[in-house]
């Protein structure tokens, strides 16, 4: 017999990506050993979060304000969008600090298992930003499609390709190639292939 | 650039066993997708049961209320006490239902190399249980050791031997064996060696 509260504690942690019963029976017993250093400064912490997090209209990112903080910045470079599926891909990217540019999170990408149409997703939205320029903002120069190299994320691609041709806009694509630190031996066929059609001068 | 807020989250779940920070950042967005019916239900159990929940003076398992649940339960036998490391391990016998006595919480094992003595655990405590009778509660019958088959499980267990010897209680241990369901080929010699001693008529 599992105290009411513990056990409706356990269901919801169950219910978070990556948790199982198991493991969030493990992380109830963790949270109330350090009852006053983590658990009731996540409760707050999550609370808070719930309250105040709200979806950039603009480019779909997650921050406390509407426009976020990176199309607010104006250090950032407006000529340039990078498209991705979803935020944690736009999370990724910002860790790498390698891009200075905006973002538009798509929301996933097209599925016709999933039943996922450009409707599902911000592609009006896209198209929009790309296209219709609005005033005192740059034109677009450059749309960087940073994609999953899996069918789907190749089909939304081609998708996007379509919807903006003639836009005066670049389109671009991350490259294929051997991750930095990985081994070939351990490297599939596609990668291997792709980074070989890709070779540079060394 | 993410939120502050986000960060924070992120910091705090990624703290919890099981969860690194990537899972922790999938978790947050898992979060945000899901507001009103699981980030906020969250946050709220979190803090009731970071509120609620105390450790039962008696045998050391969690609860709203001290004696605990099974404590309290009249149908529960006091006769019997299942000695267990973790809470954890209270609950897995409990889900089992094959148990109807009453537990008692080490706190964890003897240990030489984390220096865990026998005064850091909830020792003294169960020799109290066992050999001071207290009013209007039956003499204790049998003491269950559901100890870890590991060496510093077995020192504990071998230790509560000694501290309970002559106490007029009976010291039993979990049987060895192998699991239910369990393929042998895949089964440790130790286990199988055990369950070969351990054998009985079919």
């Amino acid at each position: 017999m599992i105290a009411a509260d513990l056990e409706h504690l356990i269901q919801l942690l169950a219910r978070l990506p990556g948790l199982g019963p198991r493991s969030a029976r493990r992380a109830v017993l963790h949270l109330i050993k350090k009852r006053e250093t983590l658990m009731l400064p996540l409760a707050e912490s999550m609370a808070k979060a719930a309250e105040a997090i709200v979806v950039c209209s603009t480019c779909g990112n997650l921050d406390t304000r509407d426009p976020c903080g990176i199309c607010q910045d104006p250090k950032r470079d407006r000529k340039l969008i990078c498209v991705v599926e979803e935020v944690a891909d736009l999370w990724a990217l910002e860790r790498s600090g390698a891009f200075k540019g905006t973002y538009h999170v798509l929301g996933g990408t097209l599925s016709a298992i999933d039943g996922r149409g450009p409707e599902q997703l911000h592609m009006a939205r896209l198209v929009e930003r790309v296209r219709g320029r609005r005033e005192g903002e740059p034109a677009v120069e450059e749309v960087i499609l940073a994609l999953s190299a899996t069918v789907d994320g190749q089909t939304t691609a081609h998708y996007i390709g379509e919807r903006l041709a003639d836009c005066g806009a670049r389109l671009s694509r991350l490259a294929h190639g051997v991750p930095v630190g990985g081994e070939l031996d351990y490297l599939d066929d596609g990668t291997l292939t792709a980074a070989l059609k890709a070779r540079r001068p060394a």
